[in-house]
């Protein structure tokens, strides 16, 4: 007996707290029969695919040795064409910085059927859990969403756009806070412009620092955050004073001025 | 014997395929006792709700009547004090132009519990399921989500800004297409800008069609496409040729050249 070719699902984990996959990516995950995985994916979904299942950590670790993205693709393709239902699951949504993209065009080259199941994007439900929504009728009638990497290379991204929109979403960019900030205020932000940075968004050790942006670098420091942290700037950042702790209500972490769940 | 005061859930149903919702929102849903919802949530959802739960619409319609912001809070706060548990189900993400952070607001200081679950934004999963992810490493390093109402009031947007980023996404925005289409290019982008726009996205009827951004109103009336409709500009759009179907792998729609699933 011959197996037919397998598919691969590129399926969105969301931002860490389990509950906050998919119904539809919990679906595929108790189906697969390998699942290859990111570092940053809750380690609880794991535990949904049936235990005989094949598990392959390809990790990005930042300025760790990681996976390379064609050993990634490569693995997906050999596995779909022995026949199995493979889950690739990658944290937050697969298409926001993610290389899902990558994958997927890999995978159509290669002839192996790939069906997108996206996820929460950190990106959004990070600030929404620690009481900052990325828009409000009142404040921010658009938001933007970039990543810290663009620091290692100025000509990636517009500053002097990002500037001027009225949220700004900076993801993986723990180490880039000081620098980001002071491009934005070379762009023309005041330094005073609200900013926060939430550290384990969604996830029980969720930290929040908030403040003004030519400080913020500081008290996250001081505060002891550490990565994985979701950098948020704009007049938004305010409105958690009347919504935080939106996700749930657990109590603050008494852990200094400023810093709450 | 008296019942204790109810918490509200705002929860995100996601852009409208009933398996993207998350787990935990499905999860409150079906322990609800009263659904106040949206008219763009995906009628499957309602039925996860208990037969007997109380099921409250409050849908916006565009040009017709709707229930007034502060009715809807009203009705919140008035079943949370009676002690039922209360699902305020709204279409994507409550906080992506949902006014989720108003609606949070009001309960907060009536004194009810509320917690949020973010769901998934047609901002990003609409253009992921019709092949089009909105960042990639080789061509958008950043995305921008905005409405299709701020054309009402030109103040509102920095357009000038949004023109500079990669990757536009406009919700709500079907009936400003040309008009979006044309302060963009008045901003500085080449008419040969590549744009789509999707119809009912992750929903059976969903249809695409793309081309350069001076034509994309044209195409898209030619193609009798309707609302709710998203709007993505940028040269991601380009990358739907490779990626087109990944939702799934419906066939494509035969309904005319450049328009399909």
């Amino acid at each position: 007996m011959t197996r037919g070719r397998g598919t691969v699902y590129l399926v969105g984990a969301g931002p860490g707290d389990p509950g906050l996959i998919t119904v539809r990516g919990r679906e595929v995950l108790r189906m697969s029969e390998v699942i290859v995985y990111d570092r940053l994916v809750p380690p609880a979904l794991l535990d949904e695919a049936p235990a005989w299942a094949e598990r392959i950590p390809v990790g990005k670790h930042p300025r760790r040795h990681s996976t390379p993205q064609d050993a990634i693709n490569a693995v997906l393709i050999d596995r779909a064409k022995s026949g199995f239902t493979v889950v690739r699951l990658k944290g937050g949504d697969p298409f926001v910085f993610g290389r899902g993209g990558e994958e997927c065009e890999a995978l159509r080259a290669a002839g192996v059927p790939c069906e997108v199941v996206p996820g929460i994007t950190s990106a959004i439900a990070v600030p929404a859990l620690a009481g900052i929504p990325v828009t409000d009728r009142r404040c921010a009638s658009a938001f933007a969403v970039v990543t810290g990497h663009q620091c290692d290379d100025a000509s990636a991204v517009d500053w002097d756009a990002l500037a001027r929109i009225p949220t700004l979403v900076v993801l993986m960019g723990f180490h880039a806070v000081a620098e980001i900030a002071r491009r934005l205020v070379a762009h023309g932000l005041h330094p005073s412009t609200p900013a926060a940075v939430v550290s384990c968004g969604t996830m029980p050790g969720q930290r929040t620092v908030a403040g003004p942006l030519a400080s913020i670098a500081r008290l996250a420091h001081d505060a002891a955050l550490a990565p994985p942290a979701t950098l948020v700037v704009g007049d938004v950042v305010r409105l958690r004073e009347i919504l935080q702790d939106a996700g749930g209500g657990l109590p603050a972490v008494p852990t200094g001025i400023g810093v709450s769940r």
